[in-house]
């Protein structure tokens, strides 16, 4: 923590985001998920996806591509699969729903899968994958949107470098749960460098000339993983999300064929129930030695403990549902000129 | 190719295995997907998964491993989900089943998702999605056994490098079939540089003692690629295959618990109907309209041609069904044997 951030509990900070989005017009409910979400991603010091977005949310409120009240729509369903219009409303709103859709198919037949069109950004993917694995079942997620990152020895923008997660429940231990952009570091990492005043690190990101840059504010391309397998993870993925969807979000952008400019993404949510094919606890208690197994493994020079997914995140959480969730300046600016937009009451302490 | 490489066409190497499948005891369906499957490799560039491959198998045969007659049993079914156990049999066999249970599934309900216990490995996971993807469909497929690969901060194999693959229809283009390992490199290729007496890149693997090594017959643990992206995804997919089908191959090993030590892997094949969804012809023309897009942007220095998902293996493919497929001396020398141990006459030209 640099000496211009300030902490905040996550209580006061959920109830300032609920705030704000009850007074951008969304139902309490609605107002509730998305302040769940933000908080969630600040407590496991996913920065890039929390409470700094709530300004984008207002921009995208703002010029109409945000709908506070979305009619979400069923254009298919099937026992096993949901095909949803979000009508433009938060991710958070439409992606809780999409998942929990899922989940209840795959009570019934074993697997549900819920394809989102029209939404806005769900944001930590890994949100909704834990949902599933707290209930017992197996979370998948992905969201993908307009092109950002370079495909594998392109110099310019020509896939989104958007995330997947899938989670699994352990018994002893808490959820397993990966969540990775398919580029070597998410956007928001690079907006929450802005707001620290910090550099980026080589080899994330390129500048507008595609030259490689260490300045978040001169990034504008994202370097995939993993060289040519995270943009064929990326490419794919385009495919069943919006290409599934009639909604293709790269391809035209690419051929100069777009009409409809306005932003949105594509989400997949999706859930497999483990009861179907085996008994739960004997599946929790499995991850759980295999849990125990990795990280008892000997260790690689340099390295002091060997992480599964979602654990290094797990231990931020820890320490700031005690201490308290650090926002540095840049953030602190952003709710602000939040609570000023809406005459709103700062949370104590910011 | 290496002046010590023979080369023969598909055709007649894809007799030559039928042959050694029957001989080993396969009835004739099955033979012949066993062959198609190691040939398909071989005509793709997947040397490391290709007909050098049944020496293996014949050991695995002779150890009581494999079983040329599986009786392969439904555990659980739902409109949307199979679980089989495969009683043993070889992964060409027991994998195409999944696959086309999978599709049939698909059709009725939007999505199939066959998870196959017990059986042998199904080598190439995109020859399975690419069924899918030429019957106008999303192939999803992965396949995961027991420690290979380093998780990421370890210096020990504590997760299998599996391969991972999804596959998706065009009109004008191929599909497109992303198939990676969880590492860095498949385990085959290493075999691959043994037959052809070369030495492997740096960052693939590491000796018995840890230390790198380029020396493919020292060669022991596979890098997960990524760091821990792939690491992590290796993970999640052990809990995807073994662990939800009751057979953890990773965990007990690590914990010294393991009871049935004999061979064997566990499969998801999953197929996602886009008819379900949209219009297929309209989805094939977005794919196009990505791969364009993707293919036309400019080139980073040192580069040639951006290749699309399954792009570099189809050039392969082409010229190998045009001039024959080259086999190098150590896998010439394995058949060599096959052809001996079954009294059979070799193909032309080996």
């Amino acid at each position: 923590m640099t000496s211009n951030e300030k902490r905040i509990d996550a209580k006061s900070l959920k109830q300032f985001m609920n705030q704000i989005f009850t007074h951008m017009g969304l139902p309490p409910q609605d107002a509730e998920k998305g302040a769940d979400l933000l908080v969630w991603c600040n407590l496991r010091g996913v920065d890039s996806h929390g409470v700094q977005r709530i300004a984008s949310f207002i921009r995208l409120l703002d010029d109409g591509n945000l709908n506070p009240n979305p009619n979400i729509q069923i254009l298919k369903e099937t026992p096993a699969v949901l095909f949803i219009d979000a009508d433009r409303g938060l991710g958070a709103v439409t992606a809780t729903y999409g998942m929990e859709w899922a989940m209840e198919k795959a009570r019934n037949v074993g697997i549900g899968w819920t394809l989102i069109t029209n939404t806005m950004t769900p944001l930590a993917v890994g949100y909704y994958t834990e949902m599933a694995a707290r209930a017992g079942m197996v979370g998948i997620a992905a969201t993908f949107s307009r092109p950002n990152m370079l495909p594998y020895g392109a110099r310019a923008p020509g896939l989104h470098n958007g995330p997947i997660s899938i989670a699994v429940p352990a018994q002893v231990h808490r959820p397993a749960i990966l969540d990775m952009a398919t580029s070597v570091a998410a956007f928001g990492k690079i907006e929450v460098a802005k707001d620290r005043g910090v550099p980026i690190p080589e080899g994330w990101a390129l500048d507008k000339d595609s030259n490689p840059t260490t300045d978040p504010h001169q990034a504008r391309m994202a370097l995939p993983f993993g060289g040519y397998k995270g943009s064929d993870l990326a490419f794919v993925f385009e495919c069943l999300t919006g290409i599934l969807a009639g909604d293709p979000l790269v391809g035209p952008v690419l051929l100069n064929r777009q009409r409809d400019r306005r932003y949105r993404q594509n989400s997949l949510m999706a859930a497999v129930d483990i009861a179907t094919f085996t008994d739960v606890a004997r599946f929790e208690g499995h991850v759980d030695d295999l849990i125990d197994g990795v990280k008892g493994l000997p260790k690689a020079e340099g390295i002091d403990e060997i992480f599964i997914p979602g654990e290094p995140e797990d231990r931020v959480y820890d320490e700031r549902s005690q201490r308290g969730i650090p926002l540095p300046e840049g953030t602190v600016r952003k709710l602000r000129q939040a609570a000023e937009r809406f005459d709103l009451e700062l949370p104590e302490g910011l």
